[in-house]
């Protein structure tokens, strides 16, 4: 409860505060478990210095030079120290490390640190190598600066996580992802505090690692775009050095069409298959009542399973239509001969089967909430992606579980819709027992409409906010705060090479046509992309679609229709005079705006699709200016409109070229101050 | 000839054009041998469809599908054909590709393509696939819009290159630069037409290739940053795809301390050695009078021949300081034995011992110019770097070469002046026979002062201005030319996740601390990295140092400046009053900066020492508009200088920050204009 305590106290001090944070550790993001303030600040120098003590290990050394790498990239003080090496003393006055033995990438381990930072020393403390690495992580959040130079503001931090499994999910089925965009990614997850990444790996549209026992799997079910295995171990050391855990998930036995175009044998229907290409719920699964099903599973996830160290193994199972189950009589004699009596029967026959393959190979079961079914042991994990209940049901009887509903972050929503999302909310009548067989979560990128060029952007910074849901206390949940941090860990994020900001600029520059992306920039800035799954209402894409246009550029939280709706909320609340300017400034640029990217629209057919969304824009953008002006220069109120605001409004509303105005219900609020309504 | 004047009739009618060519083939490059302009457009549609005839390859067939993708997401018309295979049809209308055999990945093979545009299809002949993948990247640049959206100019295109051997050299030895480095770069190379990638893979700063025979090179040698052999596979596979050629340089016998570490015996002193980490020429050399130099060579180069398929392997043998040699009192001794005289003697002595051990591997030796040596046989290849005088030389006594002296683009000079260099200048005195001895040319990508961060915009896109210098006809020279399609590649080089654009404003947000870059670009885009070996001056840089500062976002021929500077030249010579708002405009915003710099300097100490150079261009700008007003005000020119012009033309000529104003000799002669001098 001090804990708690202390954390509100500073999150109530801090609330009202601008872009700049009033505590130096407002900045941090996942917020820490307790922090004390300290006096003074620790001065960093050109001589900076970091020492290890304890039981260091390779892990420790290498991040801790790149804690060096990263300190000078950041502040150009041209440190002399090259390495961290069993050699290196702290000096005194530098960092000092302290870990007591080498952490194991395993569910629960101690990943706690203790950072006190005093004007003449650093000092870290941490039972394992992985909590010292989150506590390099809270330093480099820390840096900060003042007229004398770069700082680190004395204070004392006692951290340790809420939950013990902060994962990411990466499809790198139905787009591929090269390894450069996992690695990225990995820094970006150890950045802030995640420790785990679910490489989903098959899909329908392809099997995306390399089997040396069935290579056709891969060569006859990926298009060529696969992981080698000496990808795969990369990616496992990398993730590894980062302390993060990589498990795999073999999607089975839906969502397996890759598999069949190689291995029709084993379907429930007689085939041939193809890779699939569009996107939705396909029916091709795996026979469950054939011995050669296992057969293969087999002798794959035995392959597999030596090529994943972490304990865990996910086997997906999630969406089985049944159909071909249904239409295929040899299996439908079995499910009578075994008193078999639906789809969610067999698929638990299937799983039954598939667990104690892996038992076997000695990894523990994850699968989507469809794997629970009455019957299945207890030692398998629930991953709950349809609705909390999944996840509290299983506590409830027993299983352990991870939550993923909530954290979907495909469907492209604000981030302070996942941040809100607590595995364990409050009234969820579990007792502390079962509340500790919840694990933690998973964010999941889903793939679809992604690809390696926006794949970051779909990922960050929101995911920053789940991690933060998913490490720090359940009271910290002031949604303002958590924005204020997400722009700064936004920035901080891309010195990883991560795109999720530059990238946009680029595809800018290509929808343009040229260098002048201006009025294209005001537009996508206003903009998200179709949320849930209305993108594909229309079964437009493809897996060979471009990914390139307006919607790929426009990424949810959409930052000027943010700030912008709040502005409206502060001053329909507080009818504050001071607001009027901004709002006013922001609705002429946007009503200017149309003409321009007309202009530019000539030039680049693509971007022509979007030309009655710039235009609705510019007229809600007016509407919205007629509203300012009627609710400032009152008594006008009784003159007629200019326009039918209903009508305005109505076609602003309109998703156009698969994105949607943001700041149309803003508008809609002035609009209804200006008719005195609201 | 008729080629020739084909050309110098299109760049004619061009010369005066704004920013958008007036013919469509005006954004070429590298420039074709000949076009010549037809009637009307091919309209690309949703439905447009590739099929390759001939004796097609895999490779053709992946280019040809990644052809479709590329337009496809330039366009975004939702094209239905999803691969190239051989099935496909171009059903009449579509894009015919026939190619009569497999291209071989070897110097001098038929690169040749004719390139047929008509308003009812596009065909494509080559007598190798390598020559059609040069017909794709010139077919997408030929992209076009107009009112009825994209289209392909109707022409026919005979193009072949100049020279045979148009490469790009990367040095991963002083900085490791990942994987997916090369591959983008590899992407960026195939847009403009080059064909070899030198690979330059040991330093004294690192050995970056995994050796199974010797795994204490790489380990003990590299600080754990080297490529796994798998890496180089998937490398030299990605290239091939590409139509390049791959060849490594092990740079012996100097530049060679990093093998020194796991191997002093084969050193010509005795160590211990540690992995360089300065930057300079440095004397730790191998050993040529031992015979365990030779054994491990020998071992060595056997492994590497067999991993790197290409004829050709590269010795280095560049800045042998020969101080070890003369130190060693046995080295001497051998010396007198064997009467060689000095330390170049040696050094050719030592070269014909690698020369006879790469010959038995199959190897064909190419070396810096330092291994032309009296006596050494013909079929090595010299690769000048000093100058070009050493090219000419080898011609005329037989030798086969490649230029880099004036392709070193590490040095930051701008594009005009590796665009100009001409590997067979006019009066080199060769006969056509000794000509064709000159296979080409390198540019040079030395490591130094690049990280994987920086070294796009090191290479790209001024490495495209030497491509047209080694595809093109000598007779292609304009500058201004040039320039202008300079800028479009530019841009369509980011569609390969080339970061020489987009990485300069992260960098420029982590340098400012926030989003708000404006200022900081503003001074960024006038200043450019100390040039030539400046930089390295005060020996301030290791291989950890930031490369994270201001010059690390400046780039060679900073944008801004050189239109500036053009504009002044114009304005001078023509009086044109129609220049004068814009040279007003742009001193305006650069007077006008100094102050909003400032305040980013006061959140980011890491941008303080630009201080200096930001407040000399306020008063280099001021200077400039004082200058404007007289010339523009007449009758004022003997009224007293607000300022004493000379001090400040001085102060802002001065390097701060390791960079330097681009600006200044352009207002000088502004200055001298209205002081009436010039």
């Amino acid at each position: 409860m001090t804990r708690i305590l202390a954390i509100l106290l500073l999150i109530a001090s801090t609330a009202g505060a601008a872009a700049e944070p009033v505590n130096p550790w407002d900045r941090l993001m996942p917020m820490p478990s307790r922090v004390e303030p300290g006096e003074g600040r620790y001065r960093l120098g050109r001589d900076f210095r970091v020492a290890v003590t304890g039981k260091p290990d390779a892990r420790i050394y290498r991040e801790a030079s790149r804690l060096l790498r990263r300190l000078d990239d950041r502040t150009g003080l041209f440190l002399t120290q090259a390495f961290v090496t069993p050699d290196s003393e702290a000096d005194g006055d530098g960092m000092t490390v302290v870990v007591e033995r080498q952490g194991q990438l395993q569910v629960g381990e101690d990943e706690s640190y203790r950072l006190v930072i005093e004007p003449d020393g650093v000092q870290l403390r941490a039972t394992t190598d992985l909590g010292a690495l989150h506590g390099f992580e809270t330093v480099l959040q820390l840096l900060s600066a003042d007229a004398d130079g770069y700082y680190l503001p004395a204070l004392s931090i006692d951290d340790a996580p809420r939950f013990a499994w902060r994962g990411l999910m990466i499809d790198s089925g139905r787009h591929f992802l090269p390894v450069d965009v996992l690695k990225r990614n990995l820094d970006g997850m150890a950045a802030v505090k995640m420790n785990v990444l679910h490489w989903h790996l098959t899909e329908d549209q392809g099997f995306r690692i390399e089997s040396k026992v069935y290579p056709e799997l891969h060569q006859q079910g990926s298009d060529g775009f696969f992981y080698t295995q000496e990808q795969v171990r990369d990616v496992i050391a990398y993730a590894d050095q980062r302390g993060i855990r990589v498990y795999p998930e073999f999607d089975v036995p839906g969502h397996a069409t890759s598999w069949l175009v190689s291995h029709p044998e084993i379907a429930a229907a007689p085939g041939p298959y193809e890779i699939e290409r569009s996107w939705g719920i396909f029916d091709p699964t795996l026979d469950p009542t054939n011995e050669a099903t296992y057969a293969l599973l087999d002798r794959l996830f035995a392959e597999m399973a030596a090529l994943f160290p972490d304990d865990y193994f996910h086997i997906g199972g999630d969406e089985v239509t049944g159909k071909q189950w249904a239409a295929n009589p040899a299996i439908q004699a079995f499910m009578k001969q075994h008193g078999i009596e639906d789809t969610h029967g067999l698929q638990a026959h299937f799983n039954r089967r598939v667990l104690e393959i892996l038992t076997r190979h000695g990894k523990k079961m994850v699968g989507w909430e469809e794997i629970l079914q009455p019957g299945m042991p207890k030692d398998i994990v629930i991953h709950s992606w349809r609705g909390s209940e999944s996840l509290v049901a299983a506590a409830r009887d027993g299983y352990r579980s991870i939550l993923s509903s909530g954290y979907y972050i495909d469907l492209m929503r604000p981030a302070s819709h996942h941040y809100l999302n607590d595995p364990l909310p409050e009234g969820s009548g579990l007792t502390a027992e079962q509340a500790q067989l919840v694990l933690g979560g998973e964010a999941t990128m889903w793939s679809e409409h992604v690809t390696a060029e926006t794949i970051d952007s779909r990922i960050w910074p929101r995911t920053a906010a789940i991690a933060e849901r998913l490490w720090s206390s359940a009271e910290v949940d002031d949604v303002l705060a958590m924005y204020r941090r997400l722009d700064t860990i936004a920035l901080q994020l891309e010195e990883h090479g991560l795109t999720h900001i530059k990238n946009r600029s680029m595809m800018m520059r290509r929808l343009a046509n040229g260098f002048d992306i201006g009025p294209l920039r005001t537009l996508a800035d206003v903009v998200e992309p179709l949320k849930i799954y209305q993108r594909n209402a229309d079964d437009r894409y493809r897996s060979h679609s471009p990914y390139t246009l307006l919607p790929d550029v426009a990424v949810a939280d959409a930052r000027d229709a943010r700030i912008f709706n709040r502005r409206v909320t502060e001053f329909l609340e507080s009818g504050d005079a001071d607001l009027v300017a901004a709002l006013r400034s922001d609705l002429e640029r946007w009503r200017s705006n149309h003409e321009a990217f007309s202009r530019i629209a000539e030039r680049s057919p693509a971007l022509r699709e979007a030309l009655p969304i710039s235009e609705a824009l510019h007229e809600i953008a007016s509407l919205g200016l007629e509203a300012l002006d009627r609710i400032t220069a009152e008594g006008d109120e009784t003159s007629a409109w200019s326009v039918t605001p209903g009508e305005i409004i109505e076609t602003a509303r309109r998703p156009v070229a698969k994105v949607e105005l943001q700041i149309v219900d803003a508008i809609a609020r002035l609009v209804g101050r200006a008719a005195g309504i609201i």
